[in-house]
């Protein structure tokens, strides 16, 4: 009897803990599919300064510092990769994914295709919802951004980047598909590297973008689920020679 | 010698008489596919009210006049079924396509796939492009229009209308593909009927938008090609039941 009741105990502990571990990483999969709940963030700031530095640097082929910061470092050896605004965060590009991870709690995916799940669309604008994904041996960063480019009017704009450099990121096509109520919305693009500025991608409007309306037409219950998927392009080219 | 000369004026005859079959219809074949250049239109008038009157007509399954005409018609018998805005003509379903085809020049292109290319994307708002499409069994008009939804901001809006019934449109799925850059964008969406006001569907957004700088990144000197394509969606339910 007291076997039974400890087995009985163990059970109910193993469904306790996996249901924390769900809570904790609101990850789940579904039909097949890995699909991740990704929450809202509210932006708190949008500087436009530090993204033509940021631009101007890049052509130079020099990474420089963060806009915001006072100290002056040397350009090539602190370069500021954090794609998020409201971030003070100074690093090499190689220790980006850990400061993501450590610092802004994104959740990082693995796998060649999978759901971004973002929840709470209805807030105002700014606001961003993110998920890092590792495919292919790199990892990228999902920005999905509610902004506001005609007052009044805010828009969803959607964007991958690699957390690479803008040579490594040529290599690869991602693609983000919306599917509901029978419509269906594809974008496929070549990823930005992370050490161009997202904020300048978003207002050149290079990447998936929806009014309002389309984005509703798309929701389930205040929720958009975008596919993502990311593919080599070298294949794309090696069959365009042949 | 003589044979010779009128050989080689048969010849230059032919070639003429080909230029002016390529310049009178403006549609040729690229790479397997049929090409149709579009010239716009420029819309000179949108008035609100007629959507809102058909929209509640037709919710109640009664074709209205045209709120534009001063004589009152019995609304089952002369339907006003010209999807064209500026145009006061009246008519059945069943002749749209004829006084599409002679009154507004609008041309009918056969083939499963086809490709609508748009010029002059540069002209202000409000503009359109029409095609008609001729596809299994049915005539559908694809419309792309650049409008100012938000003053000073024009977007383009695209979307296809069947001329039939809703219920004829339900069986159909369309989609529009841009493809250039190494970008590629795709639209599939069931049709709208041309009952149901294409000044409607805009305004809702359910179609393809495109902001002005992504319309830039998929023209070509001014062009936009945009592929369509047109299936039965019959076949996509009985897959779904299987």
């Amino acid at each position: 009897m007291l076997f039974f009741t400890q087995c009985f105990g163990a059970v109910l502990d193993l469904i306790h803990l996996r249901f924390q571990h769900y809570k904790a990483k609101r990850v789940f999969s579904a039909a097949g599919q890995l699909v991740c709940v990704v929450n809202p963030t509210h932006s708190l700031k949008y500087a436009p300064t530090r993204c033509a530095a940021v631009q101007t640097s890049t052509e130079q082929g020099v990474l420089p510092p963060c806009h915001h910061h006072e100290a002056v470092h040397d350009p090539q050896l602190v370069p500021c990769t954090c794609p998020l605004f409201s971030c003070p965060w100074e690093g090499h590009l190689e220790v980006v994914v850990s400061h993501l991870r450590q610092t802004h709690r994104i959740n990082i995916l693995q796998g060649a295709e999978i759901v971004f799940l973002a929840t709470d669309m209805h807030l105002p604008a700014p606001t961003d919802w993110f998920i890092m994904h590792s495919c292919l041996g790199h990892q990228f960063l999902l920005v999905l951004r509610k902004q506001e480019k005609y007052e009044g009017h805010p828009q969803f704009f959607a964007t991958m980047m690699l957390i690479g450099t803008p040579t490594q990121a040529d290599n690869f096509t991602y693609r983000l598909e919306l599917n509901r109520n029978q419509r269906r919305l594809k974008w496929e693009a070549t990823p930005r590297s992370v050490l161009e500025c997202v904020d300048s991608v978003i207002s050149d409007g290079d990447c998936l973008v929806l009014n309002t309306s389309l984005a509703q037409l798309f929701s389930d219950n205040g929720s958009l689920a975008i596919g993502i998927a990311i593919t080599t392009s070298k294949v794309h080219n090696a069959e365009a020679e042949m």
